[in-house]
């Protein structure tokens, strides 16, 4: 199971990706699931994947084999954000057609999601979720983030967190604290976990850092978390009905 | 969309259920998804149900008929909660062999979940899940809970927060707040909500309430979650790494 997330505020965007992969409890791996594409000064683009691996992986080969490939374009030669997720949805219909039909024939679906974020020159930066049929969606003011893979344990926290409005290092807080909720829940989602940082306007990486299992800032962050959870908790009225204590 | 939960404390047990059915954005209804079964001073017993809205109906019309069925017998009878849940699960399998080919025709799966809890006379309180294809696991004091039916989205707190050795109010808190993620996540969860506590060795409903849109305790607790999350939030470590805040 896989679990990413990006955040699209003001000052920029984050993406937080897990590195699990699995197919099955015996066969469980690391697998990079982000991977950016630059051209400092021009462009930087961060595409995460979820999904069947084999398939994932042959769409970013697409994407990185163009500069080679005569038939394609680099992402980093796309006018807008809006190409650069038009031309992801291409590859991913490029390879449905070559392998859609023999995947049916084993009974194996054809699934594979897609964040890819970023800034390309004078726009602002943009963020995208393009679907295993190759169409997308983009990322709003009212709803500025995407998730992709197993999404669900981490959203509270950020629907009731995360606005445009957030700062760069609240984002990333919020990302981390939803990556937490979901490691626990969930044990197919495993570290290390790769962050990114795109601050606008700056059109390279601001940030590139692996965090591994004993990263001590995420312990940090687990621990004070939950310290805090605990005492929230503790917080909240208890109820004010008889026959729920033993009194 | 359904969400039940229920919890098995040293104290006994608590159930939470909201009442949101839904065939589409324009079929939204009101249906108790909660049954008491109880015969005061021998046994008490509730059911929650998720699925299928005639499905789980029409198995909990067959154990609401036991006491005029000579074919049944009443939940009330039974000598433990493991026969409760053996009798849950053979009334899912009669349904099925009702209508199983018949939804099977119309392309609709046979979706129906149960959460079974109580006590029977000298027992200790215990919590079951019954299936669709009427088996069924039983909690343990390692995983002293059960969720039916939009269960992701207020599985973390349940996990961090829940012992069976918190109280009762503890509890009983922690699936509210569990409520509260999921009701925030998914909008086709909705008010009101049903709780029910069983307390050990009572053999009779300890409390039952519905929790009505505007109940003020349901409110308190909503607004004391969001505020302490937010200072918890607040109090988490910000990123050791340059690069992310805007120096």
């Amino acid at each position: 199971m896989t679990y990413c997330a990006a955040a699209l505020v003001d000052d920029g965007i984050v993406f937080l990706a897990d590195t699990r992969t699995n197919a099955g409890v015996d066969s469980v791996s690391s697998f990079r699931k982000m991977s950016v594409f630059e051209r400092v000064g021009e462009c930087v683009i961060v595409v995460m994947t979820a999904g069947n691996l084999a398939i994932t992986q042959a769409v970013l080969g697409l994407l990185k084999e163009a500069s080679v490939d005569p038939k394609r374009r680099p992402l980093q030669d796309a006018g807008s954000m809006g190409e650069v997720a038009r031309m992801v949805g291409r590859a991913v219909r490029d390879v449905y057609e070559r392998d859609a039909a023999a995947l049916k024939e084993h009974g194996i679906e054809f699934s594979a999601n897609f964040v890819v974020g970023g800034q390309v020159g004078d726009e602002l930066p943009r963020l995208f979720q393009v679907y295993a049929a190759g169409n997308y969606i983009e990322a709003t003011s009212e709803t500025p983030y995407f998730q992709i893979g197993e999404s669900k344990y981490g959203k509270p926290i950020i629907d009731r967190m995360l606005r445009s409005s957030s700062t760069l290092t609240d984002a990333l807080k919020c990302l981390l604290i939803s990556m937490d909720s979901t490691l626990r829940s969930n044990l197919s989602v495993g570290m290390p976990l790769d962050v990114a940082v795109c601050r606008r306007g700056e059109l390279r990486l601001g940030l590139r850092v692996t965090l591994p299992q004993e990263d001590a800032y995420f312990q940090s962050v687990r621990a004070s978390w939950n310290a805090a959870l605990e005492s929230a908790f503790n917080a909240v009225p208890a109820p004010p009905w008889p026959g729920v204590s033993r009194t």
